[in-house]
């Protein structure tokens, strides 16, 4: 009975993610076996009941499965370099940071030893890993990814976005992007708030509940953006127009870089001056979809 | 025993937001006078007790507490102009919409007439008034603020920040630059990713689940940037400046606007020029204090 079999697993790389990574499929009932580049960092996990391996090329020899959370796709490269004759019917869970270009690299390179091979992207911190806190991102072989989703969800609740072995680095750099934007302004704006008195850490607390409204607020954006329906909304282009103007004015009084809030500007403006002031917000899609304020 | 008597209050302007404001000091057990310039507005609280007012002079004679939940602070002024002389000794809560410079000319206005003032700000929704869901700020007369703390938490959790009448405007354009990022980012994410065959919608649960993880995460950024202690993180400039770079490109590549990352990039670009790129992320607070990646 094989599908009663213990599952098992292969963990290279045993950093700040690999490590819960491993303890997490060991939790699991995984026959977990683990490599690191240095052995010592394997220790607790042996003492947990992990294997160690030797070898990386011992690690892919151990199981279908071979998940790889190591720093770049060069690490993961010269980590299975020497054990690429191995690779052939294994499923590789690449989860190394990168770009969608390296990930379609190193897609191909595992297609060339006969590997499946999924691109993964962890949204998670170390402490989140086999929690609902974080979440994985992945793409490649649809085929590997239903086949190995159960061991997949060990690690984080686990999304798929198709076949190109880049779209899951896609999309983390668009999760970054969106996280990239909200830090920044929390941060501007904590530097505008500094002249009235209130502190970065008087600040927080507040922006937070802030961005957590908002981000119950995305589903409504998004319908609208997905439609291109904008009309009948309350938050519209042109008032919110008037408050970006406030802002920038105000961190210009307050000696803070007013740029940030620069390119919003320029689309709101924009949308108005097209004769869509009333628009709801979210219209600004429309521009940034056509490459700009400025269009493409 | 006065200090038992019903608590009164008086609630001039029945909108969006007044309308479940005065509801919401009926539950509260509130003896509740409500005044609306189209006076239609005033039945249905009229008929779950609320007492209508034929003008707002008589809405303001009604009690010490006088909350304005009006669309700009120009509807307060021609809303009271009338009542002006009965304002002495009354405590106004101008709710209305408006610039600190705005709030500031209301409160010597009142002050004028003498009364006392606070300016406050509503971080809420008609849905989330007399929930822990909404906020609002305040600002002005301490002694006002602490008297009427309890009728101002029927409301929303309440927040001070002083004297200056305009603060509370003043971290409304805070929370909102905070919010206003946050959102064009995620719409910028979601053109970026529409060629790729993932639509706004099915983007947003995700982004939504990214972005209460950033809020998570202000907190640490908000110390980092409090103490200017930059060292130490696993979030360096140089690892951020790749990720937004890789993005940009592929906003370029999409056909989307790359701009919006672009002030973002800018301070990454000269923190690490200038031999930061070790630090934090949050170390970009230094240049935007300081007036921009370009200084001032």
């Amino acid at each position: 009975m094989p599908e009663r079999a213990e599952p098992r697993v292969a963990v290279l790389g045993l950093g700040r993610m690999g490590a819960p990574i491993a303890a997490a499929f060991l939790d699991a009932g995984y026959r977990t076996t683990v490599w690191n580049r240095t052995p010592e960092k394997a220790a607790p996990l042996v003492e947990r009941g992990a294997v160690r391996a030797a070898t990386a090329a011992e690690a892919v020899a151990s199981g279908p499965l071979v998940v790889a959370p190591l720093l770049d796709t060069g690490a993961v490269r010269r980590a299975l370099g020497p054990a690429a004759a191995g690779l052939r019917g294994r499923t590789l869970v690449n989860l190394a940071n990168g770009t969608p270009e390296q990930a379609r690299e190193l897609a191909s390179w595992a297609a060339g030893h006969g590997a499946d091979h999924l691109d993964g992207a962890m949204m998670a911190l170390p402490e989140t890993v086999a929690t609902d806190e974080g979440f994985f991102l992945y793409s490649g072989s649809s085929e590997a990814f239903a086949r190995h989703r159960r061991a997949l969800e060990v690690m984080a609740p686990a999304h798929y976005f198709g076949a190109d072995p880049g779209a899951a680095e896609v999309h983390d750099l668009a999760l970054l992007g969106t996280g990239y934007a909200a830090l920044t302004g929390f941060l501007h704006a904590a530097a505008v708030l500094a002249p009235a008195g209130t502190s970065p850490e008087e600040f927080a607390p507040l922006a937070a509940r802030w961005l957590r409204g908002m981000a119950g607020f995305l589903p409504e954006l998004a319908r609208e953006a997905g439609s291109a329906s904008y009309g009948g909304g309350v938050s519209t282009v042109d008032l919110n127009r008037a408050a970006v103007d406030g802002l920038i004015r105000l961190s210009g009084a307050a000696g803070v870089a007013a740029d940030v809030h620069g390119p919003l500007k320029a689309l709101l403006d924009r949308r108005s001056a097209d004769g869509h002031g009333q628009d709801s917000f979210s219209s600004v899609f429309e521009l940034l979809r056509a490459g700009g304020a400025a269009g493409r």
